[in-house]
């Protein structure tokens, strides 16, 4: 064991009224709820660039962190790992995710960065062996970089869509070779700066293009994971072409891929998007494109992406209700896309960040899974578009203008309007919450 | 001639250094900008909601304009339009809109509704006769009165939906009547106030099919203007399902009537989710589906549609600069769906707003007339992508991801950034505004 | 009793498992909480203007609800009264706060206006001596009505503010006459539209020199209520000059009335200028200024005010958590400046807005004061600022800046930093919510 | 000279139709407007920080300027000022301004940074004999280095406030060696993440203090200069207790500071406070604090600091119009706190950036005064407010609500609202810009 996380306990569950900073006091793996085992639900997963690849450094300053294993050799590296897996030990989480440049140092070029790459992809291997913790996606980071400056496949340069389709297959390939549940898609500079300069229908195009082959090349490896794109609507671009769902929707559509390409929806995102995050959830399982979350809180007073961890079960629950609702995940999972703040410099910090994310979304989903096992809410909702199931009401909608124009004179229709009932239903939710 | 606007003269062209407040500065509507005349380029409309319908009434206050056509007869309805056609033509407004619940009282039922509706249309069709001001578009307002509180066309009362179906055939009957050059469906309560109550699954294929209702109609009746959507995030709605450009587009592919309707877009609704009012011609332009614009202005920092004149043409210039780059209006125009602030009590206000906001478009349009004429930004543009006109990288884009790969490790690609020079473009620009 | 509540039953406590949805399941009213009766600590109030008064509009729809006392008779206004009273009935609510205008027809000149309210005040006053609920505050509507439009004490024509004069008059009348426990001004109307028609300072000594008057008159009547200012940053105006709690210090200070008037803090209204409400609280307990709170909740997605109920414990729990660190309200109270929906038309649904907002404040007061009692939190924080409590440190705060130069330089200071320790406090923090 | 700006030619005024890339268009600075040389009037100031230590580097990306002066030498440090004053001269600015820690490396202990400083400003003295350049002013950096990450003179660790008084002392000894026309204190970190961990009350007492210390320093070394707070609302902290002019000027009263401190405003801080440039400015103006401006530009769809140079001269004009009305700069500037955009690379988009916010300001001042020297908007606004010159309305400010009310009775007051004239003055305004 590495001296980071020496004295620190592995957590276990010891219920809400446990003093112990080091317990879960609603986060049980093994408890059923609504026949599922909670670990089987929830699929938390570590991002491994917040919390081992981040030096603490924001706009207007630079390092918080001391880190042991910061730098750039393949020594810290498998350091970083090491450390990395003791973290997911102690947590007991199932899952991680991580990009490329968090796990490997740059190379001098593309061939000696995808070496790097395939040696810690090893190393992984190697460690997961010895671990209950799986990977529940990869990724490439193609924004850090200044070759990214100008985007990754979107990029006026071809060399650079070049250098990206590389970068992809290789990252791919690593995702394919740990088992991977899914691959991800962040386009951070897959946007623009200004219209001025950018030329914005070609650059679909080439987007478009890009993302057939990653699905082509997911068919040709025999990857069975899903392929899952992440919507943001701006930060770093000033604008980002998949801006939220319903805009990744129509992408999908106009390039074929909707039955190809499914979702990443990421809370901070969504509420920079102006939408809730259960809205992005409740929209993407409507469409047949949810795929996983990155489970994070920002902000409301903050207009950029503040990655916390979350800490309101009340507001994280409204995001469970949907996804159990939709049955729940498949591939997906529970990804704490969260940072600490750059002045926790503890490595408790760090661990104890994550107990209480994994208890506040263990709260909501007990609480989500109480109020639609109870079926109140449903039953309600149901019956305020109980209308809708009557025969005439179905055949007016196969029917056209004139003869429901015809039928509202004949009939002298003049609807009565009915109670939304928005605070009942917040009352009965509450019962729950 | 009405008492309204009695002292006020029919607006000319006077130029720029004109001291006269009732002379356009730079509207001239004969003189030819890129081969056409600015009354052609610019299609101006006078909204017919805002200046002769609105009272003057905010979400804290009631009514501040006393308007002699101000009640609920048709003869103060047949008043109203002898005052709006002579706004028309001091303005030499070339064409206006209107929503049915603007021209014609409330009847006591639907029938008396719709012949209300059409006897106003009989006295509008008249009116044009004697005058040059043609239909931009009609509309339906459905969302004004109670029965829409929760939706027309997603209503989850299926008589409602039978109501705006009737609603809107008579409407788009209106609008084919008058010779309307499109149709505009703003939907300004399809969409919810909470998730708790809302089956946004059922709601969009509602609201698909009701859209694919108004399709048919128009070819059924053989209207040859243009169907067109007006996205808006939100306001009444916390949420509208049609959020901006980029959602109706996946919302149209989803109903597949991408090749059917176009969308009508507003500068306020463009800044409320998010955008810029360039961005989304822009983007409606590239994915073939724009159609018209509502000239306003939001004030920025306010998170409500303000529905303002517009007054900064260097703004409004980079929108005319994406209208003419994509070939300039086909049945589209510049509607101002802008109101005189609740203060601005005088009839001079009601007549002096529009021609300070067809001043601003003119200055605008002229500027980007310009620069496009100039060439130098396009050829920047055009510089910037030069790389993929090459044959390596077009046959690059019919590639895949291990060919490319392969490509990159070969030739050891590590392309070198390319400064996106935003600055001297934007001052390449300001050479022109 | 009125037909309209007919047959909803008095709303008492009947525990949290409670299935009843006409009961309290957390507001107990005698249930003793650090030393208080919860009723005492929480001193509810309903607000006379969004329950009795709003008829369900918004800016694209008008009236939803139909009220039998919706109309401008004195019978009415009786009739709006009782329902009132039994409202405060049913819920217990020990408070309730009032407009002129909620409460009044408009007269046909200030003295009817002026009349209807003295004989109004007489109906309440003879209505309370049957009830528990007294008055938490009165306050005059000075932006509803069109002669306000440009303002009130800062309209730039002085017959407005005579006007503006005469009515607070009356309003601090009627206040006093019902044992009011404060008196409020929210200036909706204060503030401007455009910079170009507006002299801000003028405008400012003009409403400094009002507020000297309402202080004067206070002492002149013997009121020995506060006089509470209620900030808010816009809409409807496009600035509004009581922008939030330190703008408002900052106007006191600039007047001399830093120790005569208070604030009156609105959820909404602190997220629209960019604060979370805990932090307008904690402001103003600090400067000596915190008066009384307007309990609602804003919705995060929305760019307006929504006022609508609270219904997120976890949330408010961090608002009454300051409340209750500074010792909890004196003359302040909870007022429910909350509005139902529009589309909650039952009668029933204004009664169960205010029981879940209630029972939301009630759990959110309970978790503060667990919190507050269990000490940890405040333990942590007085250990974070320990140093300061060093005769060093006190002393270094009465140097200057050479002192403290030379002496960095003598004792080669080099602070090492500290973990702020947020997410551990978080979680402390989310044992008692 | 150094090889960065070789081939780039000195920048002249050529008129507004120059093609020339290096020329002015519209800064011709011994051009005289209103009496006063425009050099005079607009006092540009060129910003250390954006244009010679910033690496390109934003949240989600690293460096991507490769400029030969980066590193942490005093060789370097050198190199840097000689390229620095090579584009002073290019430009023929007339200011910079500066932090301590863009100027020199960061030393060992304080001891050694603040050698490097006294080295460094030695050193820009010499090259200011050389020079027409002066220093607008100075400031130190303390929030870039973590021992500033839970703020500086509001640091819980009395240590840090003790190495922050040292720093400024160091920075204003070094802006009074350097004829500095002013110092200024941007808190970047003076604010909080968490109310959790922070006390607000002791925090503003120290800043408080601090700044106290500050003014008699000046006092005491004879800096005649002003001293300067410039308010941000947040970001990179939650929430900044500086948050805008009206906070700052509370917290001057507070601390009896309102003599001693002005202001200086940042365009894009405005913004993010929810207000516009020209209401800070005018809002300043108004209270007696206005002391000098950072110009630049936030992106209204981003919703963090963009700094973005100047482009749309109509916007800046209602800026320079509130400090020409208040009698233009004292010890002020226009300094561009501005930075291109990390896309551009190359040493011309450095040159041209300020080029183009030069010229953008030079427009917006002629506008400004041309509007000013017509006098037609400030005829209207005496116009607007006439009602109140008159004896009786200048006596009833004197009077007390009794008065008044009886007043109105007697008189049957019944104010007719007049035309704010909105969208006329907006027309008037467009006649000069």
């Amino acid at each position: 064991m590495t001296e980071f996380f020496r004295d620190i306990p592995k957590v276990t569950y010891q219920g809400a009224s446990s003093p112990n900073e080091f317990a879960f006091r609603h986060y049980n793996p093994d408890e059923v709820v609504m026949g599922k085992r909670m670990e089987d639900h929830l699929r938390f997963a570590v991002a491994y660039w917040h919390s081992f690849a981040w030096p603490g450094g924001d706009p207007f300053g630079g390092q918080t962190f001391d880190r042991p294993w910061f730098g750039d050799t393949m020594d810290l590296a498998r350091l970083k790992a090491d450390v990395a897996f003791e973290m997911f030990d102690i947590l007991g989480a199932p899952f991680f995710c991580f990009h490329d440049a968090d796990a490997r140092p740059e190379g001098a070029n593309f061939a000696e960065s995808q070496r790097n790459l395939e040696e810690i992809t090893d190393y992984f291997a190697a460690k997961m062996e010895g671990s209950k913790t799986r990977l529940l996606w990869g990724t490439a980071n193609m924004f850090s970089h200044r070759r990214w400056m100008s985007g990754a496949s979107t990029n006026p340069d071809p060399e650079v869509f070049a250098y990206a389709a590389a970068t992809v297959k290789g990252c791919m390939d690593a995702t394919h070779r740990l088992g991977g549940a899914n691959y991800v898609l962040w386009g951070g500079r897959e946007g623009y700066e200004t219209l001025l300069n950018t030329d914005l229908g070609q650059e679909a195009d080439h987007m478009g293009r890009f993302l057939s082959m990653v699905v082509d090349y997911k068919h040709k490896i025999g990857f069975d994971g899903a392929i899952l794109i992440e919507p943001k609507p701006q930060e770093p671009s000033k604008h980002q072409y998949d801006y939220d769902v319903a805009t990744v929707y129509g992408f999908l559509c106009r390039y074929g891929l909707e039955k190809e390409v499914k979702v990443n929806i990421e809370q901070g995102h969504a509420i920079l998007a102006g939408h809730s995050f259960e809205h992005e959830i409740a929209l993407a399982t409507s469409l047949g494109i949810f795929g996983s979350i990155d489970m994070n809180r920002n902000d409301y007073q903050s207009g950029w992406d503040t990655d916390q961890f979350p800490n309101n079960h009340a507001e994280k629950a409204l995001a469970f209700y949907e996804i159990l609702r939709a049955g729940g995940y498949t591939t997906g999972g529970t990804n704490f896309d969260a940072k600490i703040r750059r002045q926790s410099l503890d490595p408790e910090d760090l661990i104890l960040a994550h107990v209480g994310g994994m208890d506040t979304c263990a709260r909501a989903l007990k609480a989500a899974a109480a109020c639609l096992e109870d079926g109140g809410l449903e039953a309600a909702r149901k019956e305020r578009y109980a209308g809708w199931e009557t025969p005439q009401a179905q055949a007016m909608l196969q029917s056209d203008l004139a003869a429901i124009s015809a039928d509202v004179l004949a009939r002298d229709v003049n609807p009565e309007p009915r109670s939304g009932r928005q605070e009942r239903l917040e009352n009965l939710w509450n019962r729950f919450v």
